[in-house]
């Protein structure tokens, strides 16, 4: 290292030279290179990002608002591989200051802070989504926007790629009168439009059945097609937490100390944590040596690993649950119903758990028969926070716990570790306060063994309904088949009948016709006359 | 949308609620919640991601100083699942002032303006490894350099989460009048260190074949292990390109319009792109409909539009290539020669190529039998811009290339588009000034149509150099076993022909040796005597 080096005989540069050359890099100039991490590798996938973002932010604002979501989209072709697209809602709007910084910065937004479950986490949705727009058309975005104010303001913004700030393009605030709430977002966009898997239609429709009690409207190249809402309540509001310590790391531990109000280590852990009460408290501080009484702002890094160590050793409370607004069963139900034609549906939903300090919840559902292909491998429909997830299916946890879970017990074929083959989609649903996505375009839930786990637990107990199902529907078939052959012989016994005894033919094909419907039983729709059922199933033996 | 939805029975937030909670989100928070994008996804991933980030970029400052990289590196156990890693290189230091920049900031470098060939590209490699630490242990990193000005830095560092800049714990500089260039970086992270593939040494093995002109020692938990050069050539500079036309965006181009020195759009054209001449930027002129003397600054968006639709349309020279840097066959065989102990070696080198305007080359090199493995697969080594590629092989273009090339007709066993079967190394080197990537953690590159093919001629080439040498070597062994047999028949023979003849039997011997000696001939090692071997191959059938 002491210059003895052999040189080349190129010039090499100095660390003045070097330094001269370094740069910031903004947010947007980083992304922008690197769209493919927001989900804009190219003009297919593109098209569904730009609409799955805005319409996971309509989403979402309007559940924050408590209304009942009403969608509008439309995807329209402006010449060869362009499109422009607009998403309106009826969320409650934005006001007229805040739009320019929501959608003309990125790393920007209201979720990003919250241990809740939204959709939307980064703040890089819908500005995302404008910077692609324009990066690929070099037109700026419209946004219009009221909240009930009897004003409407309209923009037209763009991304200033240097400074990653908005440029406002034009801005006018129109006092109007008219009271309405909501916003409409129009831009125009590289795309191709598709048909089948991973499409827009695919996407809307996925959504329309985890979102049972959104209306969806999508004008695009193939018409009109209308989502009709198929339930009339919300989920409940999602409640924000504060970190749980099983969950935290120790960088984050000793920022928290940084900045918290506390003025001692024992409010600090009772104030800034779920499930730390005075007592288990007071237990990280005699675990961790540290005094009670210490300021939290004067701790110091030893300290700080011993307090972080201490409270993972502690026995705690599992985080609260609140945080979580799953579908239920019934909404879920309903979802499913009012998108597939099927004979059999059937939902599960399980108990909140815990990743990494992380709650979530699992449930899925299944849709079996009816119009559903009979061939080929079962349809995965898979889902985050009531988001579809259409993308790199092969790594996600719920593919895996689909392809390891045995169905062959609840009566679908399957090959060892592949997806069951039969008439049936199977939904399944991850709600969590923080989703642990394999990667940044967010397709792909990693396979945590806690996560594996609850998602098995639900697919079995889901596998057993269908199985119960089916199992019946056979019952139900045997007997018809059954109750058919006895009343194809009855006219000939009958007739045979009365030779011998010289009884009315007529009056002996009525008690035969008696005896066959005791005998081989009319199961119910239900298919839950077990004492029949089991004896017929054991006749049959 | 005129307030008429169901509102449900819980409050909703107003736009005025939601637009208090909105704020920015600083590129660390960002960075530090998705680490997984950076490559910290889990404690063995992360230690090696730290050890590549920070000897990647002791390589291309080496490189930048044109000495023969020499690097030190130490990963050392603190307790469990703790390390101390320390990485000293020899290039040409950094300049007191700049070190807090460089490494107390994400988004800050030199590389992510330039079109070159280069490890590093986004200035968030040591960093992003900077940033890991503090998160995990709470520590601050200590970086220690000088520019053999007879002073010496000393900076502990650590990042401002909330502003993304530089915090300094401690500062000195030491006029010690010791002269010597280079950097040392020392931190302390959580990791896992694991052994055979995706490990640290194996990064570093794979690193030390594709620069074999740095010497690399690595002091780890299994003690002193010595990579040393094997070659005293750097490979040539690669230089800095402007954008080829065929490869900008609309966006991009826009941009540029704005930035642009130029006072015409003629003068725009042929200085700011590679291989826009004079004439061709008059016909892109003439093709867009523009005037070629309008000042760049005012060109309007739908001007722009029909000018970067003219610049895909006029043909123009591909980009030139010598901001490319490949190894080439020698250097290549050099590496492979010094890490692995095998019989038979070939390199190939493509002539530089191009998709989406970028410039691009391939290059490959086989090892074959010695002490490598005879079962299972072929183990495949990818590269990018001579970066060792250690995660994500199948989703890879260099794994796809592999599997789909007929390796059966050059002596390897395969079933179809399988990786093939046999005792070979295959590397495959990609070079170019951006590699596409297929996500953040730059671990698989995309299979572009025009990047498959160029790997797969490449792979061809070597196929042939392989079958080449295996059909010298089968014949080889088919000469060597037929003079055996020969030989084992001579006695006899001798024995038998003397008696019948009164010759004297050792002197038949010696004339029968000489016989099998010219017809059954000793093919030399490089299997190449062409005729010897056509005649005995048509003779054994």
């Amino acid at each position: 290292m002491v210059g003895t080096e052999v040189l080349n005989m190129e010039k090499g540069k100095s660390a003045e030279q070097l330094a001269k050359e370094q740069r910031e890099v903004s947010v947007s100039e980083f992304f922008e290179r690197n769209r493919h991490l927001l989900g804009y590798d190219n003009p297919t996938k593109a098209l569904l990002t730009v609409v799955k973002e805005l319409v996971d932010n309509s989403l979402d604002s309007a559940e924050d608002h408590r209304v009942l979501p009403r969608i509008w989209v439309v995807a329209k072709p402006k010449g060869v591989d362009r499109f422009k697209i607009m998403v309106k809602d009826n969320g409650p709007g934005m006001i007229d200051k805040q739009i320019p910084l929501a959608f003309g910065k990125l790393l920007y937004g209201s979720r990003f802070y919250k241990l809740m479950m939204t959709r939307g986490q980064q703040g890089l949705g819908a500005s995302g989504a404008i910077l692609y727009s324009q990066l690929t058309t070099g037109k700026p975005t419209t946004i219009i926007s009221s909240t009930a104010d009897g004003k409407t303001s309209f923009y037209e913004l763009m991304i200033d790629i240097k400074t990653n700030k908005p440029e406002i393009i034009s801005h006018q605030v129109i006092n109007d009168g008219k009271i309405w709430h909501g916003l409409k977002i129009e831009m125009e966009i590289e795309g191709k439009y598709i048909r089948g898997e991973r499409s827009v239609l695919e996407y809307l429709k996925e959504t329309a059945i985890t979102n049972p009690y959104a209306d969806i409207t999508f004008q695009g190249p193939d018409g009109k097609i209308e989502f009709k809402r198929g339930a009339n309540k919300l989920p409940k509001l999602p409640k924000e937490i504060k970190p749980h310590p099983y969950g935290i790391e120790l960088g984050i531990l000793k920022r928290m100390l940084n900045i918290t109000r506390a003025k001692s280590l024992l409010s600090f852990l009772t104030n800034d944590f779920s499930r730390v009460g005075k007592t288990s408290a007071k237990q990280i501080c005699k675990v961790s040596g540290l005094n009670p009484n210490l300021d939290p702002h004067k701790i110091e890094n030893h300290e700080a690993e011993k307090l972080f160590r201490a409270m993972k050793k502690v026995k705690l409370l599992r985080p609260p649950t609140d945080c979580l607004s799953p579908l239920e069963e019934d909404l879920l139900l309903k979802g499913l119903q009012k998108e597939i034609n099927a004979e059999f549906f059937a939902a599960v939903t399980r108990p909140p758990s815990v990743y990494r300090g992380n709650p979530f919840q699992v449930e899925c559902g299944i849709a079996y028969g009816g119009e559903i292909a009979p061939e080929g491998s079962v349809k995965i429909m898979r889902f985050s926070n009531k988001v579809p997830l259409l993308y790199q299916s092969g790594d996600c946890a719920i593919t895996k716990a689909v392809a390891t879970t045995d169905w062959s017990r609840y009566g679908l074929k399957q090959s060892k570790n592949s997806v069951p083959v039969g008439p049936a989609i199977i939904l399944v649903h991850f709600a969590s306060v923080w989703v642990p996505f394999i990667s940044e375009s967010k397709q792909a839930l990693a396979a945590y063994p806690a996560i594996m786990k609850e998602i098995k637990l639900a697919l079995q107990e889901l596998g057993r309904k269908l199985s119960h199902y089916l199992a019946g529907k056979r019952r139900r078939e045997y007997h018809i088949k059954r109750k058919k052959i006895f009343e194809r012989y009855i006219p000939v016994v009958a007739e045979s009948l009365s030779h011998m005894t010289k009884v009315n033919e007529e009056k002996i094909k009525i008690k035969l016709e008696k005896i066959a419907e005791e005998k081989t039983g009319v199961v119910n729709e239900q298919g839950d006359s077990e004492e029949i059922n089991q004896s017929s199933t054991q006749n049959s033996e």
